[in-house]
């Protein structure tokens, strides 16, 4: 099925237990949202839910927020959420567009990822980049203490740009992959993008940075 | 000829015009060696010379020093100059350890090229690393006032380990290219290996840091 034949995306939105709709509500108060004390972990751009499905699945310690902006994508997040059956409760997800963020969470995020984000190749559309010096500012006041973004992507451009914009932002790199397939994949969950490409021989790079 | 058949290594080292023999004696000094007020760049473990040799006839205005522990190797550097003809004014050559670098150089060097280093696999061997903070410590009392390094290598793993290193120690990145031979070639001077591995299809990876 393609994403522009989803019917009654709305539905599937409107009623789902995993979707955030008051979400400016919840800003500086998601641990009480749920319910503990965990770290909270946001992926910025979920896409189809893949990869966060599994994270939340795997790390039932943690509590993870996934956004995105398109409904046409989102839903299919819910649809296989809703195969799953019982209910994931470490796992919640927001539709909004990530310029926002400063406006919906505050001082309370422990990790964010950014898998496969759209590489805006053009430079006067640099600024887009989730990893741009713009995107870094907005994450520091929705950080908690301790900073630490992991990010994976097949874009070499994107990539490159990257780690420079990380370390001119002051980020120290916690670990780097320049092809993660030839490494240790024991901790790796993927996601729908990244299972496509690196079956068509692309090579993935993965960075984790700190501050 | 196999390098270890190199006859009369000695008779091409003593003769040279090329090497600094009595280098120690020179530390502070080069500028003076060289005559002029230029720009004084260094290869640390030059190979047989096909980078620095290039380097210095492009960059007349670029003084070059290349280093190298090997008698069998430089000598090969010593030839490919003999064969040229004519002096190339700045450039020479010494033949050393890198790792008594602060004894030969004091507050004169401009830029460090290290290309296709050693990449010392083992990690119990990791501060041999031309990149590790051990030699990064050595070339803090070498250069001038701005440091700034080029490294070029195929070996990924020397790469990954290069980047968190030169971050660790404050550098920041001007340049990198995770596959220099996708990216603009247009003042790639080229070693012998990376001839030799970009042939074989490896991937050649690049950066240039600095503070």
């Amino acid at each position: 099925m393609r994403l522009r034949n989803v019917k009654n995306a709305n539905d599937f939105i409107n009623t789902s237990p995993y979707i955030i709709k008051d979400y400016e509500s919840y800003k500086g108060k998601y641990k009480k949202m749920f319910n503990n004390n965990n770290e909270i972990h946001l992926e910025i751009g979920m896409g189809k839910g893949d990869f966060i499905i599994e994270k939340a699945k795997k790390n039932p310690q943690i509590n993870f927020i996934g956004i995105e902006k398109f409904d046409s994508v989102i839903v299919r997040a819910l649809q296989k959420l809703d195969r799953i059956g019982e209910i994931i409760p470490n796992l919640k997800l927001i539709r909004m567009d990530a310029k926002e963020i400063e406006k919906v969470f505050f001082k309370e995020i422990d990790t964010i990822y950014l898998n496969f984000s759209d590489p805006w190749p053009k430079n006067r559309h640099a600024n887009r980049r989730l990893t741009s010096t713009e995107f870094l500012k907005r994450y520091d006041s929705i950080f908690k203490n301790n900073k630490r973004i992991e990010m994976k992507t097949d874009n070499r451009k994107l990539f490159e740009f990257s780690i420079i914009s990380f370390i001119d932002y002051n980020y120290k790199i916690e670990d780097i992959s320049l092809d993660l397939y030839s490494d240790n994949l024991e901790d790796n969950v993927e996601t729908e993008y990244e299972k496509k490409f690196h079956e068509k021989g692309f090579t993935i790079y993965k960075i984790t940075v700190k501050k």
